[in-house]
């Protein structure tokens, strides 16, 4: 039993759960300030994104000091190194919620995306959101089936991504470029979120069976 | 002394600057194949970024080895815990030249690129290949002047970036959403290319000077 060092590991783990848990609000509030261009929501993402970059900060710090205080060996080098791949992603999806609100504080007063293509890009936020919240709960129980899960709800993902290039090129449509640029880019964005999340879950599984899959994170688009 | 610790860790910069060599090798072919409408170059870039997979795999591996072995303490920690973010550095630059490449095929035998904006695109093809070659030099030398050096080529690859909006948004632009989307997305990629080459640097750095600053990677558009 390597107590001490079980401890530590639990406490870091807890704080990753946190960061994510933290993306999954600033991807929700980022979509709401994208839907209802609602300036003060977008600022606030912009605001909240300080503190997960604080986080990864201190996390990584912490691992290293784990790993310098504990001397992990073995499969306990593979999960302080996947703790700090971990502190990556959460970082990286809040800065893709940050360019979210960007687009929304940009376009503010108006509307980012066009009334008909709303329930779209509310149903990438939730889903985007769920994967935030899944993300965590692998990290913390280690179910590997549930990793798998995860990578089924980016399948969901990528195919409201994939339905707003065909809204984009459909002959129909009259909103401009600079709208069309805007829903592209809004769609890369959530797609990412949704690439970090899976990438979490892939790393606990990595974990847990040792298996390598090269998940293809290259949508084409 | 720490003869054994210093000659692997010797090795793994050697095997991470061969790795951003590929990413910089990839993201001139991927230019080339996007700005010659060239089928050929474009699978090539799929095809080696296999390879830069597989490097980060050993790579990783090699680090893990070397963290088992040689019980690195203090500063090594954070040579070796930089060494694991270079390679997803890297990896991500070649899934980035992947993108790229693949707007390039999707459009063959059509030019993704107009004519007009050729230049616009070679030159963040330059700046993103060289870009990467200094990344690997920052990564041999630990210069951390040349690391400053790279935040000033990043901000010509954002101008560049910010030159293609400007052109997208012009009244004049008459090529339609499909194109206009086209150049804002790889717009986008390189953006992100030279985002990591900043951070490989950035991440080195850190490694001598203990400073941290918040590279702010979200440019908006």
């Amino acid at each position: 039993m390597r107590e001490a060092y079980h401890e530590q590991l639990d406490e870091v783990t807890g704080r990753l759960v946190g960061m994510i848990r933290k993306a999954g609000d600033q991807i929700r509030q980022a979509t709401a300030a994208l839907l209802d261009a609602d300036l003060e929501q977008a600022e606030q993402v912009l605001t909240s994104d300080t503190s997960i970059n604080r986080d990864q900060l201190h996390v990584d710090e912490q691992v290293l000091q784990l790993m310098a205080t504990q001397g992990p060996v073995a499969t306990e080098l593979r999960e302080v190194t996947a703790a700090l791949r971990t502190t990556s992603d959460a970082e990286r999806m809040g800065d893709l919620a940050v360019h979210i609100a960007k687009v929304a504080r940009m376009r503010y007063p108006e509307h980012a995306v066009p009334e008909d293509m709303r329930e779209t890009f509310a149903a990438m936020g939730r889903a985007a959101e769920e994967m935030a919240t899944k993300a965590g709960a692998v990290l913390r129980s280690r179910d590997v089936d549930a990793a798998a899960e995860l990578e089924q709800d980016d399948n969901q993902v990528d195919q409201l991504h994939r339905s707003l290039f065909r809204t984009l090129f459909d002959d129909e449509w009259d909103r401009g470029v600079e709208s069309a640029v805007d829903i592209a880019l809004l769609g890369r964005y959530y797609e990412r979120f949704a690439d970090h999340a899976v990438e979490i879950a892939t790393n606990v599984r990595y974990l847990v069976t040792g298996d390598i899959e090269w998940a293809d994170t290259a949508p084409g688009h």
